[in-house]
């Protein structure tokens, strides 16, 4: 009884719906479907977009110009409050788009009403909503290209500094700190394409698609597209209110990006941990502690690392939310704004920190010196150079060069520190020369092939990138 | 270089660091770190804990009575002033528990700063969040078991209304309304069983186990253990701060509840459909459109469908988060509580949503018998009759069955509209008796095998599971 | 004591690791090692580009031509053999390349060594799963096509065929069978131009990174790729063999179509469903029962819904595993193909069960006859037409429909069964014009506006579609 | 055409559905409609419940003596032509039941059918399911229970090594590696326990619900069940025959269990970087090089750590299946068993990889002992013995030994080589007896707080773990 009361009719009707709805969503009701806390980020495009659609009603002679002239100046208002801050959202009107009309009814009359002539919020909050995500997109455009800016810098500084580059997290073979950073270059610059390609799927405009059917008035859809930026009004109006793949594709997106952002930080974090120390980090994207001065604490990187999780959680979101609908319309779509809002505000906030810790980052010669006498680094260089300068048949040179490894390793020390003598004991075609290769600052400067890490090619492929990446 | 200022250190340090961090966190920084707008829900589990953890202090003689008094009287003070509105919570001091230690230090001076004797932020944290979780986890039992009361009515009321049963969406076998609605009784009573074995391992507490490894302060973890009602201290420090299963074991736990109350939105959604109109909604639960005032559109079911994206969303963020962090506390952990908070929120406002729509649904009796007399769905119940009274094998008995059910369909009757001559065309030993178990209500009565669907069983079922579910 | 014997190392050592490491991987590691049950599905694709690294390693001068045409005729006959069904894959020789390179050894002595020259298994690998996906993204290029296909074939035949929209599964507004397939043609549309995009990405040669850094062999990469049909190298040897995001991509984009796919097969469930009854499915792509032999359970459609579950879980799986992997290749990697594979192969299936299952599918006019007498659908037609023809301002038409609607529900008759005067009592300026409008045929007629359901610009579009869609 | 062909039914009717079902499944039907490649591994679960339920039936009167005794010798030799391998599975009969079913007539004629009394596919593979997943509960409650055994004997062994306790990767706090893997025991603990409460949840039995509504055969379930072993008959049919909970608690367990070994997996990849040099792992669980025999790539460990991603693809892809289904069974629920296996499967795999590698992983005393000369780890120890022993505030304390950590960072110099002095500079009321808390082992001996790193500590928690752990 008193259960049921709490969960029935209180009286705040929507009062947009009109008279024949009697008795008011409950409280319940009111809070799981007003959306207004969430779309209002959308005021902006909403206003845009209505006036396009004003404008294109009162050029087909359906709005007279009167109307169109009040609701534009009405609209253009409630803007104005909205920056201002003076416009105070209502629960009970729900969204942002009634809410709007609200006030434009307040401000001017029943010419309000008119601007919904040919259209319903089916195709209206589609609308919004990709014109919301194409801004957005450029907006992330800008960021991931900082990010390149970033790494280019850092790249361009230490194209020649040399490092361990690893397998399974083992020193593998010697390999530039730049051309580590340009890998990253690389992997965001085909993020920055995923975006680009969602960004024409997003640009198409719904608007005119009405409920679910298209209407019968006479509108004029290519001309609000052209208005509005989109590339051209969607073929099919069921589609157009129903499709919310270019969110997914989006979330999609964002997630691959948060997945090199992620490997980025991790690659972060280990090498600020001391047992490393290929780095170290600014204060300003790392915490302390009052007690251990020293401790930098690389906070923003593992936040960044963490962030991929929310973006994996946005896109599972709104498949399983997609998953089997019916066409068109159906309030599940509701859920899908908070989504694509949360994945575009954490990876402008993610590129932001990557870029500033990137920036930041100290690399460390005296570090990365000392690990590059761990592990036989240049091991592959020397089979290289028995194949190479010495002629021995491939698998042979994997042999030899196994036990002239084995050889300094019970030595405990490095293949350079050998002698000569001690690596023709293994194997007599031995010269010299290949003391050229055992150090890894030659055997890096080696490895010239297109796209290896010599510093050479690092400096052209810093060059080229900026090319590619950064005028446009 | 703007770009670069615009990043770096801004000044607004944490005052709460000390003295030897001495630039700041960028803006970026201190967006992308601060924690204050999610956790700041913590605040009433976190003073609980302080004052749990002071007044422990007190008696293992590490801290003063006086500072105890102190501390006990201003965290009071501040729980008064967050819950009346009035503590004003800063960016700056980025999460809950700083906010609370630096207005606590305003408020009694250098005893604030004993508070934190013996215990870390890691390890204050972690018990926070269980506190919080424990409570959320008691609220949503009674949410479900509001859901599972509201099933139990509707189920009672119709045990006896004979409906079709369906697999793949055809009508398969006739059950009644009630016995329907108590599959679900079941499922979510078991969902009830997850969230409790859940609770069972949040309610361990990690305080005291300080940073990671516990302190060298004569510490008694079992009394305040007890104080906080928490079942036990947990047996290893670098857990207790490292692990968040607690959290994940929930976050699952929720997205199998939203399965369940996805399905019983969907069955909700596609009975109102006017081609089924097995139900009528309540105005509080749907909504209208001015100009179709009859529409009822079953919001409050589609959201309560779609949500089920956000909870598998939420699990899958917070795995990703996990998968691979090392022991012990990494930053990382930060996001755990924005996807724990929003999950109970959701599950909280959907079963509210769903307890409210089973009590207001109607179950449309004509549309019901309409769609019984559809499908043959007595044709297994002709098929066991054969086999039980008339002798015949079983799969020849499904053949007999099949070759009646075409002489129906070719008539364009129901089963129970073919004359016995016309069955016994088919089958000899076909008698007048036959009728009885023809009629779908009759057909129904006869399911009384243990958990099957006559209404006998499904009276008796509902007050067993009155006792099961609701007496607790 | 066993258990520990279980798990240690058996002798069963990869013979192509050279003698330095003593002991064999244990049983244990073994299983959980091998990936060839998985990864032998890259047979022609590594003979395919070990037969092109293989002949420009000859044009470079790092081969004999002898050595060159000995190791292609010994892989033009293991691949033979391997099509024969006569090649005996061994799982301790680990993966399809080891397999390869141990047959290529027998077939040809030393010579299968050099084969391995300035590549590495990572770059081999990246390689020979690129080339699978760009055949496989051409497969279902193709298949997606299809389905396109039979949806136009069935649009253009059913483009006047009138049934009602939906929102919310309730009618809205009537629309034409055709209109509501074309909203599909867009959809997957969509998802082809998605695969396209991912095929530029996956389309770029990592072969020639070698291990990670490159090589010192003077190599010609550009003139493999062009080969093997690669658009370019890729530019970071890095990137080349740490990347996965081509295949995050194609998982993405198969989870967007699935979903797509889910929302057909949901709606082929729901109009089969005798309560809607709006589509008869063919004995193909549905089971039957032996009592009850008319009903056709839409499991192929049932099948295809749940198998977008599989899709997301790749993509979600693939994720995790990338999520935080520092440079370069590390084994995590090689759970990659499995995910893709599935994915692939889930796909091809799903895509023919559709395009099958919407080939045979057969609209049953009565029952959408009789559905568009349900819910007033014409509803919004009126109050178009009171704004359109009779000057009534927008909102005003609204509540005048929704009293005329009302009325209509109280006589239980449908709108076109009020007679003029019955209308006239609620609104004047209605005249005998507006049972025009109020006939759901001529309503959809009427929705003439680009992109609406009227059967004119239908028949148009699939014109259109066509020669998007099916020319290329 | 041709293409229509292909699709087009094709004569291999599954000849178990009776005669009326005219036109066979297309080959392409066939090939997503049969799980027979899948579900076979149900076969002695499928005997096993079918055998339970003759016997039953037989009891019940409703079978003869002589059909009982005929059913149970067919399906015993079934089994033994499965077990010995020379039983022919067919795609044609789609599942395994129906392999099971066919051989059977063949055996015994016609009582084969007698069998399929008062029960259906659908409760019967839910009944075969559950058995299944009883058994691997079991089967992987031994597993964890082993990677446990492991563990402690490794943390007994090395209760008191001290090493350097981690927050973010940087060294925080000296811990014992004893105390570090004895955090591991816990949580995979709280996963056994996971597991043994989705056990109780699976033991259910569903059989008897038939096909969804129960029977009116007089059947007695609770007997089939006590002879199954199961808990309880499910209560309610249309619950029985619907739900897969079980398998989605199952999977979120696996998950969660999966995180936990990921994050083993990932220190013990970390550790082993020579940069960290903490252990050193065995040649089982590692591959190696043939250029570089002192490689040992944790290649084990990565798997592991990857495997992660299909647990939780195992999760989301059962949630995306499962979401918005309709009651009672639909072919959706195919899906489940594929992900079941294969999460069990990989679980299996994973733990007994983890179990190996914790057995053979050998802590490298020198790196430990040095790596604790890094980052002032015993700086929280000389606050806390401020505040102890020195009856300084605490936040001074901090800021006091704020001053003296970077007093010896200037010098370059650990805390325990400043001199008395030096530290008297900067604070007066320190005395010699600081130098006991300054030596990482000493101040790891001194945190003897419940659950703390103390030697002694983790001596007593193995203990005790071992009575919890291992003795049931």
């Amino acid at each position: 009884m008193a259960k049921k009361d709490a969960t029935s009719g209180s009286g705040n009707a929507n009062p947009m719906w009109g008279g024949h709805y009697a008795a008011g969503p409950s409280v319940i009701m009111a809070e799981i479907n007003a959306s207004i806390d969430v779309d209002k980020r959308l005021y902006a495009h909403d206003i845009r977009a209505s006036k396009a659609h004003a404008e294109m009603l009162g050029r087909q002679g359906v709005l007279s110009g009167k109307d169109v002239k009040a609701i534009t100046r009405g609209l253009d208002a409630i803007q104005k409050e909205i920056e201002d801050g003076t416009f105070v959202f209502s629960s009970a009107l729900e969204d942002v788009h009634m809410n709007i009309e609200a006030s434009l009814k307040e401000k001017i009359g029943d010419a309000a009403g008119r601007l919904h002539t040919a259209r319903s919020r089916n195709d209206q909050v589609a609308t919004d909503f990709r014109l919301w995500l194409r801004d957005a997109l450029d907006g992330l455009d800008e960021s991931i290209k900082d990010v390149q800016a970033a790494l280019l810098d850092k790249a361009d500084e230490h194209a020649s500094l040399t490092m361990p580059g690893f397998t399974h997290l083992q020193p593998a073979q010697p390999i530039t700190f730049g051309h580590h950073l340009m890998a990253y270059v690389e992997m965001i610059g085909r993020d920055r394409a995923r975006m680009r390609d969602c960004r024409a799927r997003v640009n198409e405009m719904p608007l005119g698609a009405a409920a679910l059917a298209g209407t019968s008035f006479p509108i004029d859809r290519a001309s609000v597209a052209k208005e509005l930026g989109f590339e051209k009004p969607m073929e099919n109006s069921l589609d157009a209110v129903s499709s919310r793949d270019f969110a997914l594709e989006f979330l999609a997106a964002a997630t691959v990006l948060g997945v090199h952002l992620s490997r980025l930080a991790e690659e972060i974090v280990i090498w600020a941990s001391p047992s490393f120390g290929f780095i170290k980090l600014s204060e300003a994207f790392t915490s302390g502690s009052s007690i251990m001065p020293q401790k930098r604490n690389p906070d923003a990187a593992e936040l960044v690392r963490a962030k991929t999780g929310r973006l994996l959680g946005a896109f599972s979101a709104l498949t399983v939310i997609m998953k089997g609908l019916p066409l068109a319309y159906a309030k599940d779509l509701q859920e899908d704004k908070e989504q694509v809002f949360d994945a575009a505000d954490t990876l402008r906030l993610s590129l932001a920190a990557a870029a500033g810790m990137v920036r930041d980052m100290q690399p460390q010669e005296d570090a990365l010196k000392k690990a590059l006498g761990v592990g036989f680094i240049t091991a592959t260089d020397l089979a290289d150079w028995l194949v190479r300068e010495a002629n021995v048949p491939f698998r042979d040179a994997h042999r030899i060069t196994g036990r002239i490894v084995r050889l300094a390793e019970t030595k405990g020390c490095r293949l350079d520190q050998l002698s000569l003598e001690e690596m023709r004991s293994v194997e007599k075609s031995i010269t010299e020369a290949v003391f050229g290769i055992l150090d890894p600052v030659q055997a890096t400067a080696s490895r010239k092939s297109a796209g290896g890490t010599a510093p050479s090619n690092v400096k052209h492929a810093v060059k080229k990138a900026r090319k590619r990446f950064l005028s446009a």
